[in-house]
């Protein structure tokens, strides 16, 4: 597991996790899905799946200005982590906790985002807790059953897996750059930042994916995640236009910013990436396409644990995430001399 | 239920609740339950229990100090959620938000905190979401299995019926006092409050109650929004070394703070009030003793929708719970005025 510590983020989890004892009921290991799984007696056939999320930073810096983007992202994140293990949700509770100074608009703002979240989803809030605090948070706990015989993890994959995401990514790091970079709201409207859990496919991949893990903290965090905990690589198919959503490309046709941010940075969106066995890659795209999904092809797993961007230009690159993961505490939150050294790192490895 | 709105906290639910539709699963209506209540298909003798709390003022204003605490009561307030509707706990998950200024010692102060209560409860955290925030807050969620022939809310109490609690109350308006007058740590050492939540009591109460809940936020509140709820009222005992556990009593007697305060306070401990049937009364009683368990007794149920204190002196005061739970909101946070005003109503009530 020492590649797993070399990510600050995971040794803060296991600094945690080390003072708590294990529950018998427990399937999982840390670290190992993106939302707990539990056996409970008289459900012989489900796992119970559970996770907790909260949206604080974003907004205290200033990411997220807009309420119910705040709403929106609670519901959706903690969803997503269902999606991730197959879940069907049974629904969630939300605690809010949001300074005294706040007008009605704002708690109602980031009401109807949650509420507006819940119903593109068909999931319902059954509860809560509300809080007044010096400065907001929004925690949710969403919790769903998934079928014993289609668990899955992020755990599972083998060399030749073909690697594919849910849909396009990039919103979460156009939004963020845009922030980070100061540029006028019109280049990137927050409103556009409006992603979307993706139950339905969640419940499609479990039954033929190795893994799965959502793209939450971006692309190449989360296949940087896979491969520490598989020890495997992955080679990631550069293709942009395929891999970035168009309001992403059009941020960086529009603006100049390199699409390897969008998918480099740590501001993801709720898309599923998962690997397939070749024996049922068409197996699984028939039934996606049935479904009317249409899962993106991005690479394959190699036996190298490394994560390698075969470049359009038919360049490889091998990029070592640790130092970009790790960033935000290396410059100890200076966000301006974090945008400047991650970028450095693109220029360093040929990709601006 | 314009009495429910009278209290600030009631309509501030109410303000989120009316943007969420109802999920056809949700057993409970709003304020009807500690923890929310739900139907899952495959589970036909159960209800699943979910309910989150968060623990955030009581750290900025300085009412915990010892991260131990901040951890302790971060479970035990989610549990004791659960142990009002009688449930049986399945687990945990956290979300913990803290600066980054906080050292080791008290990230695993909190995290120590968390596994003692756990340990206390014979219950495991499953899982959780670390934050690195402007302002620490600590939330839980607890999930739990309710039998659906002994489901048991804050409604369905009746005239006669016996009031009791499952212990004695005080230990956390004695430490709210003495932090709000600025005593010494000594009069009332934090270490003292460490409340349990009753979840063998509430596995008990649940089949012979007809209505429950915990005394979070004080016994008066907790009293006055049963009454509330119900539409009835309660005449309470108030034998103060019966009410009220030994380190209350010792705080009272040495800093002369009086004993109405220890139940009239917001800041409560993880006892349950319930009330039980007179009918069902002995039998609750001897089923108690047999597990060790020692309910006390504290009044009855009156058709006069009032809270009367029946003093040792045979007098009897009708207490307006309203002004006193509103009363943080009205004097706009105001700590030393809101202890001025609030033993104000205790002077003219003649409890002081």
């Amino acid at each position: 597991m020492s590649k797993m510590q070399e990510i600050l983020e995971n040794a803060l989890v296991d600094s945690w996790v080390r003072h708590f004892p294990r529950s018998g009921r427990q399937i999982n290991q840390a670290h190992e899905t993106d939302a707990e799984l539990i056996e409970v007696a008289g459900l012989p056939d489900h796992y119970l799946a559970i996770t907790t999320d909260t949206v604080a930073e974003e907004i205290t810096e200033g990411l997220y200005q807009d309420p119910h983007t705040m709403g929106w992202v609670t519901i959706m994140a903690n969803l997503s982590d269902l999606a991730a293990v197959g879940a069907e949700p049974l629904g969630l509770v939300v605690s809010v906790c949001i300074e005294p100074s706040r007008d009605a608009a704002f708690s109602d703002g980031i009401a109807q985002g949650m509420a507006d979240a819940c119903r593109d989803a068909g999931v319902f809030i059954l509860g809560g807790d509300t809080n007044s605090t010096r400065v907001i948070s929004l925690t949710g706990c969403a919790i769903g059953l998934v079928p014993r015989k289609e668990k899955i993890t992020r755990r599972g994959c083998n060399v030749g897996d073909v690697v594919f995401i849910s849909g396009g990514v990039g919103i979460g790091n156009a939004l963020g750059l845009a922030r980070l970079a100061k540029l006028p709201p019109e280049r990137f409207p927050e409103r556009l930042y409006r992603p979307c859990a993706r139950l339905q496919e969640g419940q499609l991949v479990r039954r033929y994916a190795s893994c799965c893990m959502d793209t939450s903290d971006g692309l190449l965090a989360t296949l940087d995640q896979l491969m520490r905990l598989n020890d495997l690589g992955f080679v990631l198919e550069c293709n942009w236009p395929k891999l970035l959503t168009r309001p992403a490309l059009e941020f960086c046709a529009g603006t100049g910013a390199p699409p390897w941010l969008m998918t480099a940075g740590p501001h993801g969106e709720f898309e599923l990436a998962f690997t397939v066995p070749e024996a049922r890659r068409e197996a699984f795209l028939e039934a996606a396409h049935a479904l009317g999904l249409f899962p993106i092809r991005i690479g394959t797993v190699q036996e190298t644990p490394a994560l390698t961007l075969a470049l359009d230009s038919g360049e490889r690159v091998e990029v070592d995430m640790a130092p970009l993961r790790n960033l935000l505490q290396t410059v100890q939150g200076d966000l301006s001399r974090y945008l400047e050294e991650f970028r450095g790192w693109g220029r360093k490895w040929g990709l601006e």
